[in-house]
């Protein structure tokens, strides 16, 4: 069973069209965005998140900033094209496939630039946006077939956030290998951690799993130990946002007691991401945590849950270090144990 | 600085008075009971919750029903009272100083019954409520002297859910350490975990901690390993709703993972309970941990979070195993491993 939903992100002629995910589960609404300050803006108030789709949507908004130029020179359109990124680069400092899809769409355009025309200019930023959506779908297909494999018959998988379809441009990074094998004729479920502040796990990991009729418990995010203990857990399955050369995993904020907890009950625990997420140049020095607005904690869906005046801390992810993996789902395959050799030998082909 | 609430709950003439805690932190409202079965649904409906508040408001209901019966002998108010103590003890499972404070008010009844007249059987009954309202005060204060002794200026202590003085009759036992650190001039801060389902975290212990000028810091659930990790955490305070003789700890869902957060960064991490709280006769075998309402988990105050038709697991506790404990504060002193051992010492001489 694919997913039951279209595609997060995709453009059509001079417009980007986003699934809000702001107002699921109760609404299913699209966001239409015709520059690049609507894409940008897109992104910070998670109408699109998880990491994938915001590569492609940060690739999508160069590629509006190119469609609406009235540059009549390639050197004019560079620079238009170069102050879109430097917006979309301020959108999310952790998810490294922003700036991997920008760096990306940049390249192709500062090379169409040399010998090309504008419009050579203007069809090289576009179709690179389009590719880095197609390599995303392709890419989790193929992480579904590989990951597929962990999957058994009877096995309670759990998981956090949403690194679904929503997640991605299409089909998911942790849903593709749940994806897949129930196409096989495998039958299973799945515990969500409802995953606050933004509740991803309950907005939208249930919303899709329910929607493709896949059975799908949705547990607090405090309830992720008892329910390893007592239900008896075969699987946990987390995306990630980033992953360095050594395997440390940055993803959403409670992944990393999610890892502690799988450990202290010997549960095999996956980082499932597209060799994108892959920063092999970072170290965790390097890494910027973002920490969100108060008010995600201190409100619920608009409704205040918290006293006035107390103090916050929000941050956005966390840290696990690789030590408390079992191994990386990634296209090419399954990255096992030591991590960093097996990321340096898959990664090493790129 | 004490706490800034007056006390949770509280017998003025023929009413039982509560502070209604469905509706903190927004209003400060106040719940009138004159039956039992008020007093039964407010304990139902967590208008009252925290186990030692419990317990006294259990009481209380049996005060009520031997203040308002029309029975003219000891015989017919007996009966009355059991069936009251029946009802009461239907309320909330988990909860060992429920059916701690139902027996002693009862075990008064019963003997002042075996000589008395009726009105004499009334009277003890409402002097044995109000004893075991007095004392749970009183334990409280004793475990701030003990509990005080392990906070230092600088330190930063975390806590889940609420064992402050909304959680018992007056001070609390996790708040007590911290009110009385705070009268005795130390300074530090706290950061409490929001505690979902009921966000007793967030609703209340911000909430009374704020009021009483102790700076509190407030992150949701997931974030607590990674809080513990990065924000040099010195302490973790946890209640009790029930502890066994080896010193397993049920507490609030949610514990058992802080526990393993703390175990891997090799931060103390106490349980703060009377000795009401001990229970020596039952094992793991015996204690049935309550399942609440999905809605809890599928809205947040009223507002849908989740799509319909998700299944739910909504357990309101979870198990904390002796080991993962560096010892239990109690109102007879710090317990400290071997738990089993210093249980049975400190509990023996009762």
């Amino acid at each position: 069973m694919p997913p039951a939903l279209p595609w997060t992100v995709r453009l059509e002629g001079d417009r980007v069209i986003l699934i809000d995910q702001t107002v699921l589960p109760t609404e299913l609404r699209f966001v239409e965005c015709r520059d690049v300050e609507c894409v940008a803006r897109a992104i910070e108030t998670m109408v699109v998140r998880g990491a994938p789709a915001i590569g492609a949507t940060a690739a999508f908004g160069l590629a509006l900033a190119a469609i609406h130029s009235n540059a009549d020179n390639s050197a004019d359109l560079l620079r238009e094209l170069r102050l879109a990124a430097e917006r979309l680069r301020k959108t999310r400092p952790t998810a490294v496939n922003l700036f991997w899809a920008i760096d990306r769409v940049m390249a192709a355009a500062e090379s169409a630039a040399e010998s090309g025309s504008v419009d050579a200019v203007r069809e090289e930023v576009v179709r690179e946006a389009q590719s880095i959506a197609q390599e995303d779908v392709d890419a989790n297909m193929a992480i579904g077939r590989h990951g597929a494999e962990l999957i058994e018959d009877g096995m309670t998988i759990m998981t956090i956030c949403n690194a679904g379809t929503l997640a991605t441009v299409w089909y998911g990074t942790v849903t593709a290998p749940i994806y897949t094998a129930w196409e096989q004729g495998k039958r299973f479920s799945v515990i969500a951690l409802e995953t606050r502040p933004v509740l991803q796990g309950a907005r939208l990991t249930a919303y899709e799993l329910h929607a493709a009729g896949i059975p799908v418990t949705l547990i607090v995010d405090g309830a992720a130990a008892h329910t390893i203990r007592e239900k008896d857990v075969d699987l946990v399955f987390v995306g990630a946002d980033r992953i360095l050369a050594d395997g440390t995993v940055y993803n959403k904020i409670g992944t990393y007691g999610l890892a502690l907890a799988a450990r202290a009950h010997g549960i095999p625990f996956f980082s499932v991401a597209p060799t994108s997420t892959f920063d092999l140049k970072s170290t965790r020095f390097d890494v910027k945590i973002e920490e969100r607005s108060p008010e995600e904690v201190t409100h619920v869906r608009g409704v205040r849950i918290a006293p006035e005046g107390v103090n916050v801390f929000n941050p956005a992810f966390d840290m696990t270090p690789p030590e408390l993996l079992t191994g990386i789902i990634t296209e090419r395959g399954i990255l096992y144990q030591p991590l960093r050799m097996s990321i340096a030998r898959a990664l090493g082909s790129q």
